[in-house]
């Protein structure tokens, strides 16, 4: 169960010059799939199903909360940056090339959707669509994609701190980019927790012995022929980085043959030449 | 470019029994978001866009292409399980519960939209969305999105594996389980080249001492007051996993105080009583 | 900024008989158009971007917050009807039309995709879009959504009520139908507090006198031709409900011409055929 | 059974001075959640599907009806403001800051992918999805989703009608918000034709006495502590505005447990870590 | 602007004996990619944004306004068919292998969501999104994309007619398919207006001596090596079937070389090792 | 099974001058409903699913396999437009309304979710769905949807072709136009090899004398009433395309009547009214 702090922010939000192009890209931070609505469910769906030692579970509560407060504090940010906006058309604007870029370059929807208000949409404008909220049932593969969304997370709000020269969104940012580099490291940590890379290959609960052995540690190359250099990395000999096997680089060859699914059924809508009698 | 081999397998798909409910759960594994489609245009996004060493855009580009191998086997598999399917209703189809519980459990448009092949949805029918193309340009990222979708890969081959008693496909199956081994190793060997966990926090080109460093490295804990415990673990104390701060743990509270955004400008499409004169 | 109670629940969630099958349809109810995420969401939106009088966005948050705990009931739900689902085919599965009813019924990637837990998706696999967080910014406007989505999401909590005969999910469910019912009229309330039904037509911040008035209180009829029967009604004649005018009926006419868009342009991409040199 | 007029148009377009900027924020109107191809499918799967009194199903249908014209004279006017659209590019235009922020601000598919002419999106080109044709078959809450999305339908027209300074724009816009006066006077006449607000909770035909009647009225409050102000309104004391309780304040408490699903099935793709064996 | 007949049907619907799993599959024919929603919306689109020859116009908006009709008949025929599904779950209906099949194969939603009546979705239950709206404004694209569409079509009310043993729904699709039988006629005819094969290459209004005359009627082969034989067809030698150029068949060989992106800039998000100093 | 060239590209791609907008609408040809994704994939689930004489599969793998490498050049160009985009924000920029246009009519996610590369999504940001990937299993459909895929693509290169004036990117395009010509023609090609338009009304086997034979070649007009001129064209009368039928042109007139649904059900969630006891 949920409370709320009657609408005070986690951190200041505070706009010194409003700008409606700044507050369309910051919508990506808001609905973009790096974006806190996504990682605020995320962690919430990982908790609520969560099975095994609890502490998982109630670590991922406490970092969900805090990203809800992350969703107020960008769409408290995107409202104060259409504070300005244009609502209106005159004669003059039809003139300014200033004012119709910053026309044709607003998110169209801040004036003709919401009154000047945040929405859980991308910097495109596209909704956030829920099937970005991973949440596999298995620890270790659920607290690497936290790492992943925390990682490009952190790579948006470093592009936003570029995108603009406003000293209070500057300052709001620091505090969420530094937020992303706990949360990289926290999940990195509890990654660690339940065995870090030698817990690979994931879902270490299926026994290796039941996969085809022969190709398990095999870094395949597909380059048409010996003219196509292969690539040599970490990758592609040693110890595996599980611990479990050790790294061989070989040229992929078919294994099957060319599928022949035959002839069509005759009631299958198919065409007469698809179907033998 | 690419190239093909006249449509040889990769590794041979057969079927001994078909089954359409396995069909329909095999979809999954093309168009979920844990499917091949999506591994496969992943790494290639990621190729075609890579900066810096080219050895990563020439690994990418090799496992790339070997997963549109894997779309070309499993859609193989699916139209193989639809052999046999119910293509037509008859007085007996109608009285008999497991020719219903079959008709009922199956893919519709495995009858009604494809002849009895494969689409490119997952198993509820969903079809795949490009927006799940991670492919961020920081290379660190990309690698780590790649370990979570081959670990996500490995636990979705793993319970189809559980799912069929058929020995064709437990056959196909080791084979992708193994595969998912290799790879979900060979992005962690790739993440390792470009520093590992040292690398983070991910983008390491940005100066950290530009974050607000007051809380980059506190474990936040949002209960709301001091009967909800704290749990612990490797996040909440000792030297941070990137081993460049040390985690504390601290209750948050309210940096920035409620947000006042005043009253509604007045032709902003919001109700007279929202707007002031 | 937000707090959780370590997750405690809001309301018991017990499961006396865990149903697969109820597991699929529950899903509607966290990320179906009228589920827990929808309402979440959309309350939390409408009060980060309110204007004028500061009680409804305070009112707003309180029931956001108490959604966020209803998703958490009801994906705790979902989990706990997973229990005992089929993990494993074997051949007695095969051959029982019981258990292949219950494997074709279920939500395939409950078993495939999260180990037995709950998706921000709908009954049908549909992962929830967030287009449907209605939050217009018109207070009146958005008071309604909310008793409509309230009405919708009373419709479906009943009929999973008379869809389960499990005593542990009627319990909760009798909980969430009378929050449903409480929501109702706490939004009609706060549509009344800003005029109800006097205040249309929405936006009343907008002149009457600028509309075209020849059209605005009239029933436009549009049977092709004197044999179609006119449904009348309230709104067929008589005062009109927003007191500020007379309902009329009449027969739509054409007020404007066939439009004629001319030949395309030279290089626009149309064939020869459509463009007049 | 659907029939037209050869295409003469609902109310006159025209369009003095061609707008492709404003062809764009259009969009909106017809291809948006607020638009006017929702409004057309709606009442029309609204009616397809009604049971009970006839008069509801026959009055769903003319509005339907007349929604459908609505669509064809937006797509006149977008296609209007698209004349004279750059079809090509020379060193002008990339020289003219003017020409620039207007092919910025354009919808980049108006000249890419329909020669000039509208598509059924919205003004940020996402497609308009049937998800949004809200039909629950409950007279009294399709009423309700009706007044909302003319509220809604209403606010964008207005906004629009800020936006451009076009005679013929104007007027057309002036019809349309004229028809969503009546339209959200219709609809609210149609709710009070099935009880309006006495009618609620919505379904009525569910007996309140099944759900818990201890929550049923009661306005909770999730401030975390007593320190935040409770939000005092007509929701929060008094008769409930459906006449059938009295409304009451309470602070929300947590009536469950912290759940625990125990650990994961050994076959379920958790890790070992998460199953006890 | 359009018009209706008070609802009476172009066709009559009836239902001898209701299925709900029919009721599933009969949602393909409303919202599925091969749907009545689609054309209808299609050529309205097309005809709403038509340029040139204006009997092109007139005829896409006869035949978009008899499609209205079938999403009509369609949807009568669903709700018809769910007629009796089950709206309480009982002992006996938990014990039962045939309810059971029933219960899990409907459409979740038509007992959760509409009261028993039909939804703008796919047989899969996902929302008809307008993006399959195709409308080039190339009217012989056009013509063709409406073959297309009316040709998948006739496949699908194949299959579904072949899916049920219920006279009224038989006698329904005779019909329907009759009907997508005039209209592949019908949108061959009029491709065969502008040309038919020899307008091709669509659009005819670009120059060809404007392409790369080096490959223009070239059947390019990937086969990675001389073991994979060609494709032999009338695609690979002869009179192209535009009459404009001669088919030959040629191995592709890459024209560009490997691209260098370089090194990442700075500030753009990439990991220090992507930059060069 | 594919394979690659080490990246070398099927044709060279060079840009003279980056220009970020133009990579915006470049999006449209990788990610839009007419771009490479698109007939990449729906000629290789053409080719997985066919069933049926050989080489039609044979010929759709070669030239999907081609698609893919035309991804790859236009990720290449889109990541080069984007050489020099703007990626910080400082005085100058605010001040200069050719930067803010640039800005502006970016694609936002390519400076902040790319690192300046291209993603698979439209020119509108929508990303790719593959709902668009048409596979019907029948041939005939398909090489018919596959010629109307090419005509859009080649339509959406001519008018890329026009919207530029960069030398590099101008050759690139007539390559890319060339291909299409090429396509259309092979796609019309192999639909004549199964009968072109005798072929009609696919699917062939269905005998036509099970459709409704009254109005299986009636061209159906829907005017209100005799006042709606009556579009003549080759399709109102003579010999059908398919050479089975005569086309004639009629009136459409209602052969059924309004239908009643009756009463709701009393648990199905409808309100008390339309309930009868």
């Amino acid at each position: 169960m949920f409370y709320h702090d009657g609408g005070k922010l986690q951190y200041e939000v505070k706009v010194d010059k409003p700008d409606p192009i700044f507050a369309k890209q910051l919508q990506q931070a808001i609905g973009g799939i790096q974006g806190e609505i996504r990682v605020a469910l995320q962690y919430m769906f990982q908790a609520f199903g969560a099975r095994g030692p609890s502490k998982f579970r109630d670590m991922l509560l406490e970092t969900g909360t805090e990203e809800l407060g992350h969703i107020e504090m960008l769409a408290t940010a995107v409202a104060m940056n259409l504070e300005g906006a244009p609502l209106e058309k005159d004669a003059a604007a039809d003139a300014d090339p200033m004012l119709k870029a910053i026309l044709g370059g607003m998110e169209p929807q801040h004036i003709l959707s919401t009154c000047a208000a945040a929405m859980p949409v991308d910097s495109d404008g596209v909704p956030f669509n829920c099937s970005h909220v991973y949440a596999s049932g298995n620890i270790a593969a659920d607290m690497l994609a936290n790492v992943m969304a925390e990682s490009t997370g952190r790579i948006l709000a470093v592009r936003l701190y570029h995108m603009t020269n406003d000293y209070g969104m500057k300052d709001m940012l620091k505090f969420l980019i530094a937020r992303d580099t706990m949360h990289q490291n926290q999940w990195l940590a509890a990654w660690e927790e339940v065995g870090g890379k030698e817990a690979h290959p994931i879902p270490n609960s299926f026994p290796q012995s039941e996969e085809n052995e022969d190709v398990n540690y095999t870094f395949f190359t597909l380059g048409k022929d010996n003219t196509v250099p292969v690539p040599k990395g970490r990758w592609s000999s040693g110890k595996s980085v599980d611990g479990k096997g050790t790294f061989t680089t070989e040229p992929m060859t078919p294994h099957g043959k060319k599928p022949d699914l035959g002839y069509a059924k005759p009631k299958s809508g198919a065409q007469s030449e698809q179907i033998k009698e």
